[in-house]
């Protein structure tokens, strides 16, 4: 195994966030359920978008954010994810290479727009996503840069590329290739409608080789069908290495078969706006991770950044995370 | 004269901003003074924002800013502006009209595209603008809706739109049309290097019949070429039935030829970003005279929708201005 030059690769949606406030009526009336995320096509995304009322375009895309949060902590990471030659597809460009993350992937000519999600965020801070997915659909096996994913630490995997099939084949070249370079391969679960739509072929690739496996709690029983915590966590632990579980408010637990570590939340003042805290949290634990820290460690990172990015809107970071880092004494 | 069926109606530049932070020794890098509006092409915008950090969207424009405000203090404005029919078009046109504001135009379908400003916001909240009008300079006195001017209350003018000749012209047809309508007619000076740019026209403007001049410290003393600001408030007096001057953190003053009303700004927890606190002052001070308020009203309105504006990110109120004014017990 060859030292590797980056950190951490994510492979993930490529996605603009359109994120505007809204009443719990709202969702109501567009059919919604609150903090699901729903996929739409062009027409109804159109739709909400004309009743919804005034947003800000931030970049966004689980992984993506992840990856962001990666750079934040100074970390060296790279990201692919399909764009098309468009305005959005030029602010997502921008604002990930802007932070020093590496992404190399040409637009898409022709064929769908870029990926867009309208973000609406309830005066509890929960968010509920209406994701047109565009060109993210044209991702497969030929945009992988496979020689990327060798000379990464952890190649990241975000789940709600399941729902498109040629995206699950170039998952698993994406695994094969990352494993037989010596590397780790980490996933996240990412929406739990999103485990109920691929529950079988999420088991299959987890046991096929995952080192580490995001999750929250509604993704983790969806995934073993049980309403029991602790159960879905037990079985967690024995099909992945290490299951790195979230909890909201009440913290986070990393498993493996020998061990479980809890993890407190990171106090805030103001919850804000929940898109992306499991992005960050995710990218806290990966960046510690792949840095050699020790597991308790790494759960702090991932709740310092999670923490941070709920304070706001957007699910990137607005300060330096390694700042934060250093202030806390973690790094 | 029949009654207004709008409050307040804008013309002004529809642009989209595109807001990071930076250092203030990268604004030495792409040579542009702190504080400052520029003009710059399509090739310079592309190159600052190739080498600027991660950005967000948001719909901005200096009048667009202020009629945002007047409908966020529950008032019925209306707005003029040309756009492209482009994303930043349709991000422009879906955030102005979901307010309330009336936006009524057809888009540009060839020629340049929408205008965008980067903005640059510095450690102290200081912002930088380097603005790129793109089809914002085709406005001229064909786009002008002169039923809709004859119909509101107070039509606003955005100095911004001096640097285009069709504009100007645009400016003294809707300024003739308000007034045989009789209706009261108010401009901003919008900045400094702007009022050096058109001095003489500005002056001549005000003269001919502008009832609610809008300047800050740094505008009306260029205009009036003097250091003192004294001499350029008694000035301004003279010129426009009502100067309404603006001095950040010193508060404001509102001048007639016979009175002088001080107003203290309005105590802020934390400065975030300066981005549109004159604008927000505009729309608070439109709001309370359109509604027939007495002049110190009108003046803790403008500070308070300045102050919100100036507490987050982005030039748009996050909150409603209405609510908060009622909090105060100032409607």
């Amino acid at each position: 195994m060859s030292a590797a030059r980056f950190d951490v690769i994510g492979i993930g949606n490529a996605i603009v966030d359109i994120i505007g406030r809204c009443d719990e009526s709202y969702l109501a009336t567009i059919g919604t359920a609150k903090g699901s995320m729903r996929l739409v096509g062009a027409d109804d995304i159109k739709k909400i978008y004309a009743t919804m009322g005034p947003a800000t375009e931030i970049s966004g895309g689980s992984a993506a954010n992840t990856i962001a949060g990666v750079a934040s902590f100074g970390g060296k990471p790279a990201f692919i994810g399909t764009i098309a030659d468009d305005e959005f597809g030029k602010i997502f460009t921008h604002d990930i290479r802007s932070i020093g993350v590496t992404f190399d992937v040409t637009p898409f000519a022709n064929g769908a727009p870029t990926s867009r999600s309208l973000i609406l965020v309830t005066p509890d801070g929960e968010r509920t996503m209406n994701t047109f997915l565009g060109i993210s659909t044209s991702l497969s096996e030929f945009q992988l840069n496979l020689d990327l994913i060798r000379n990464s630490e952890i190649l990241y995997l975000e789940g709600y590329l399941f729902d498109e099939s040629q995206a699950k084949q170039a998952f698993r070249k994406a695994l094969q290739t990352a494993k037989a370079a010596g590397r780790k391969v980490a996933l996240t679960l990412s929406d739990g409608f999103c485990v109920d739509r691929h529950r079988d072929e999420f088991i299959e690739l987890i046991r096929s080789g995952i080192d580490i496996l995001f999750a929250n709690e509604s993704e983790i029983k969806s995934l073993y069908q049980t309403e029991s915590f602790d159960l879905a966590a037990a079985n967690a632990s024995k099909d992945a290495k290490l299951a790195v579980l979230t909890r909201s408010a009440k913290g986070s637990v990393i498993l493996s078969e020998s061990n479980s570590i809890e993890i407190a939340p990171e106090p805030i003042s103001e919850l804000v706006d929940t898109t992306g805290a499991g992005d960050l949290y995710a990218a806290g634990f990966l960046f510690g991770y792949s840095k050699g820290y020790e597991l308790p460690i790494c759960g702090r990172l991932a709740s310092l950044a999670a923490a941070e990015i709920i304070s706001h809107i957007g699910a990137r970071p607005e300060i330096s995370l390694a700042e934060l880092a250093r202030q806390k004494g973690l790094i």
